[in-house]
């Protein structure tokens, strides 16, 4: 089996960033399976970055190298990271979207060495596509850099617990169909409150007529809010932050 | 050769839905060849993917698999299909987006099981990606469900004769040039009215002056009306469903 | 290692045109690598196409065949061209996308026979995709056509000495990230003046705090002005074509 590196970038596509950086990878790996999973991540959303790694890191087969590159720090004095973790490895700059890695046990992160001709705006060509086509074909991590002991973590918002027994979330993410993600992890039964709404938790985004909007159980385990057949972020709006609160049943 | 697993989503790619796909196709079939073909469906148009399907299922060499994932009804009772027809296969909802494949002679479905764990949003990941692998890597089509005898299908409206000897029909699709493609088949020496206007149909995009609204026969074999270096939907107001008439020579 | 296709239009990806040109390739060529680089060119924009050719076309290993389909004028007299430069291939119609191979030294073009089957709206299916395939299956590229001694060659404007020894180019690309890149090579030292507002050129898009408007010299050797957390040309009101002025140090 080819070694897997995949492409996560905020470049789009058209102004030929991505291919330039396939070309370096060709070039050093020839043998690589390169997969592209997004290049539209909105331009320097770190945060949107995150959370599609959280998704995708540990899906692919061991050994696979993962290229993170949303980077609005490149050229700074940000380190630029290499990361073994569950026996994947992850590339990207040092400022949280490794993090969902970097948080799972027996990670290693080492900071690599960056080479005097790398241009300070694209670090994804000179940096990040040469160390991953290293770890694709075998080079040891160690030998890419130093250990970085204090990586940049960033965390999923974590929902509290109210005084009277509700539970406040928020939205961490608004998806392509305008489904609302929270951070909220649902029990059988509960009702979800938000923007002056309340609504139970459904089972799926068919279950209530067309444009009613809808609680139910996304498939990353959280809490989302839909709207059947239209965009819930839409029509409440709703945005990255608003809040939402859980009643359990009976509360 | 390896086996072609090729993906038609409503996902986008910014939300991650896709890496996860992906990941779970290389986890299962790590020989595999993964080819996008568009994540850009606009969300929850079944119309949009099958015309798109109808253009490319027969294109690619036997044996490959076709994901189609556009898929309003995910989680309610619509069945999930796999289908085999002229020595290739496709997987993806009932809801229409496989009835080109469906309405080939020798064609053949079965109801994927659905596994119990299987989230009720995300059965591109869940469903339809497993049973892609299972595909590629040579599982019989019978081992993945039992039969489907009546698949929901769609079909291009047809044009119809009116009594002048004039053929009226109606636009199916727009591009993103902005050409509006009919469901019209032209003989030579016809003329296009839409809008108001009446046309020639002529050979190319390039046989007329810039800013001119032409006629010719697309790719696809149907009529369709363009405007040279310009959208002929826009400076037309031509939408899906926009009546189109075609004369023959010497109406 | 298999041959490498690399993919350049401006078809997006949802109207099914990228996939039945995918079909072809594979069918044609099952062995192939095909490996995406854009379908998101703004729609007929040679000149977005031909700069992003220039960054990324000898980046590739060797033996590469580049497809390269911007092309407003399919199915007119203009001719479909491949290339052979640098020990790299190139496909794409003759109207100067294919510039940045055909003016390197010792780069020769043939002018693809045209199937009297071909439609004439779409020569990346019928025309270029098939030349792209023989090519990478070992094809000889003098079997494809007759040699094209007069092909299309467009240049990136150059910049001009003042009689005050400044530099006077202009903006040839705006990026994603609203980068505004244009063509002058910049000095140490050197400042930069456009739109009524002078600035030093730093070193990276990070050296300047956050709504700063900065210059650089981009991943290409040339200046561009960012804002630091914005859209430099959105700030700036700038487009392609719009001035911009090198002073030297010291003047």
């Amino acid at each position: 089996m080819r070694p897997i590196i995949t492409l996560l970038t905020d470049f789009g596509t058209a102004d030929g960033y991505v291919a330039e950086l396939k070309g370096v990878l060709f070039s050093a790996a020839p043998i690589v399976t390169i997969v592209d999973l997004s290049h539209e991540i909105p331009p320097q959303d770190v945060e949107s970055a995150r959370l599609a790694v959280a998704r995708y890191w540990r899906r692919f087969p061991s050994g696979t190298v993962h290229m993170v590159v949303v980077d609005p720090g490149v050229g700074s004095a940000r380190q630029a990271l290499a990361v073994s973790s569950d026996d994947r490895f992850l590339v990207g700059p040092d400022n949280g979207v490794l993090s969902p890695a970097l948080l799972a046990s027996g990670s290693r992160a080492v900071s690599l060495s960056i080479p005097s001709m790398a241009s300070a705006t694209f670090h994804g060509r000179d940096v990040f596509a040469p160390a991953a086509a290293h770890l694709a074909s075998g080079t040891a991590i160690d030998a890419l850099g130093g250990p970085c002991l204090d990586p940049v973590v960033r965390r999923t918002p974590e929902a509290r617990r109210a005084g009277d027994g509700s539970v406040i979330g928020e939205i961490i993410a608004i998806d392509r169909f305008g489904n609302a993600i929270s951070n909220l992890i649902a029990p059988r039964g509960g009702r979800i409150e938000i923007g002056g709404r309340t609504m139970p938790i459904v089972r799926a985004y068919a279950d209530g007529p067309v444009g009613d909007i809808i609680a139910l159980v996304g498939s990353s385990g959280f809490v989302e809010i839909a709207q059947r057949d239209g965009s819930a972020a839409r029509a409440l709006e709703i945005t990255r932050g608003t809040r939402v609160t859980l009643r359990s049943p009976g509360a």
